[in-house]
């Protein structure tokens, strides 16, 4: 069994390898550059877990872990051509640094490499793996298309939010670690049960970082505190206070989003430890991280095999905080 | 054996089916309105006529068939996007009716649902036919970033244009041809001389697309003739003349490409006659099609079976025209 340090080091050695052609390079070189940026590169280390939770690694698992990355940075190389951001990870995105084509163009070629590297899995797992991976593909898409619809839209509720949150985010956690489950062998209902642990640890994360992106020590959090208020996003807490203000706090609320005061952070922040949405959120991460755990404990495999993933658990959601 | 238009007829019977979710409408219906748009389905004929040629028709030709025929599509909706197209076939392109955000992540999901139809070919082929899917896929994308790097530059020589074009369009169609024959169980060398038969073709219709563009009859061809001249388009006719024309010949065409006069496409059609590049261009497709008959010569089955692929390279390509 191996920590998630290991299975980082172990894939990094795997993925520090050329991807792509040479040539042409103006449509490569880019590429390689996004790739360069780094990332904590938690999906393939998702896959070698999930893996590992049943058997010892396939050596499959690498290629396959390095298509579920190379699709992870294409969708944000096209995400970032959507949402006009200059920067990732505090460098240049790649349509601000090579234009817009090659991004777009780039994004292409990088699926399709993606699905080369799938290519390489053994028959007997190819077409199962491939199946979710397609259909994992196209909910990321959706996810994507909701966000922007979202943005347009005056009222989001929370379900519709937690359907978006999922499809964006979390579904490709949880494909990761059950495609892992599938290369080590295991039936069906186990890997349904890490399909789940991953959707809720997602969900959860994505609570988290809503939540420290309103009630975060700007120390801690590397973003800037408030940015979402700032750019009136709709998260967890925002449609959770829409939801639950009453009428003449939602008529409060929804003045201090159009509004652009000075102070508009701290009243929103006010408002919303008014109603108690900091401590709402912390519950609602906790019963994520409880249904996730449950998922896990559901699995028909030893405790001490677990402890990769619980410890990846408290690696990307810190409770109490 | 059935000709182009019986398998036309057999693809669209399949290719009339849902091939996308209901929801988001916001991101399948517009793809819904691409493809009802249109188009001679070549591609997915050519899938057929390569299986054809070995065996009867293999019932994996056709979700094959429609994987090509949607990334064929896929690269239209995106190349529309890099190019700023604001029409294709007559109708608005999918950027200019639904915005290009929703366009581009259209077209990701639209490759996505290919590779869904390509799993569903049978696993004694399914690797080597992604391999040479991926492969093409690939190949079709640096074609367009070197159409792109080539809107820069100053000078393409021939060499490079034949090789731009040939990744461009003409693997895709070589590679739907040996795609089909794969499934027919085709060996090697037959394979090869398919594939160097749509390639040849290919490049072949390509000479004869830049050709009518300039000596093509207004009635018959469709687009406005003079088209490349008047936005200083790359093309064959226009790349051999700047090669052959000699130090002053190449000054006056130069002179004439950068000027706006409303007879520039009068001028350069008048010099391109004198130097014979209009000849020089039919002598080039002949060729070309030529290369390709000998291709389909060397391969290994009776000439009856050949037929309606002479039948589809009279279609695409018209001799002494």
């Amino acid at each position: 069994m191996h920590n998630f340090l290991e299975l980082q080091e172990k894939f990094d050695e795997f993925f520090h390898q050329k991807h792509f052609p040479e040539q042409p390079a103006s449509l490569y070189e880019p590429l390689n550059y996004f790739l360069k940026l780094g990332g904590k590169r938690v999906r393939p280390v998702m896959c070698l877990m999930g893996n590992e939770l049943f058997e010892e690694i396939n050596p499959d698992a690498y290629p396959m872990a390095v298509a579920v990355e190379l699709f992870h940075n294409f969708t944000l190389i096209h995400d970032d051509i959507m949402d006009k951001a200059p920067l990732r990870r505090g460098m240049s995105t790649v349509h601000a640094k090579y234009g817009e084509p090659t991004a777009l163009l780039g994004g292409d070629v990088m699926l399709v490499v993606a699905y080369e590297y799938l290519k390489r899995i053994d028959g007997r797992y190819l077409k199962k793996i491939l199946s979710l991976f397609n259909q994992t593909a196209m909910e990321v898409c959706e996810g994507q298309q909701l966000d922007m619809d979202f943005e347009k839209k005056e009222m989001v509720d929370m379900h519709e939010y937690i359907h978006m949150i999922s499809l964006k985010t979390s579904v490709l956690l949880a494909a990761s670690l059950r495609m892992g489950a599938i290369l080590g062998g295991a039936g069906e209902g186990n890997q349904q049960h890490i399909y789940q642990f991953g959707k809720k640890l997602g969900i959860a994360f994505q609570v988290q970082d809503d939540y420290l992106d309103a009630f975060g020590d700007p120390e801690k959090f590397g973003k800037q505190v408030g940015g979402d208020i700032m750019s009136n996003k709709k998260t967890f807490l925002l449609i959770h206070a829409l939801e639950t203000a009453g009428k003449e706090g939602k008529k409060e609320l929804t003045s201090l989003m159009e509004s652009d005061r000075p102070d508009k952070v701290e009243k929103v922040l006010a408002f919303f430890r008014q109603c108690g949405i900091d401590a709402w959120a912390r519950e609602l991460k906790e019963k994520y991280i409880r249904e996730a755990i449950g998922h896990l404990d559901e699995i028909a495999v030893t405790s001490v095999r677990k402890k990769p993933l619980t410890d990846l658990m408290h690696y990307l959601v810190q409770r109490d905080k």
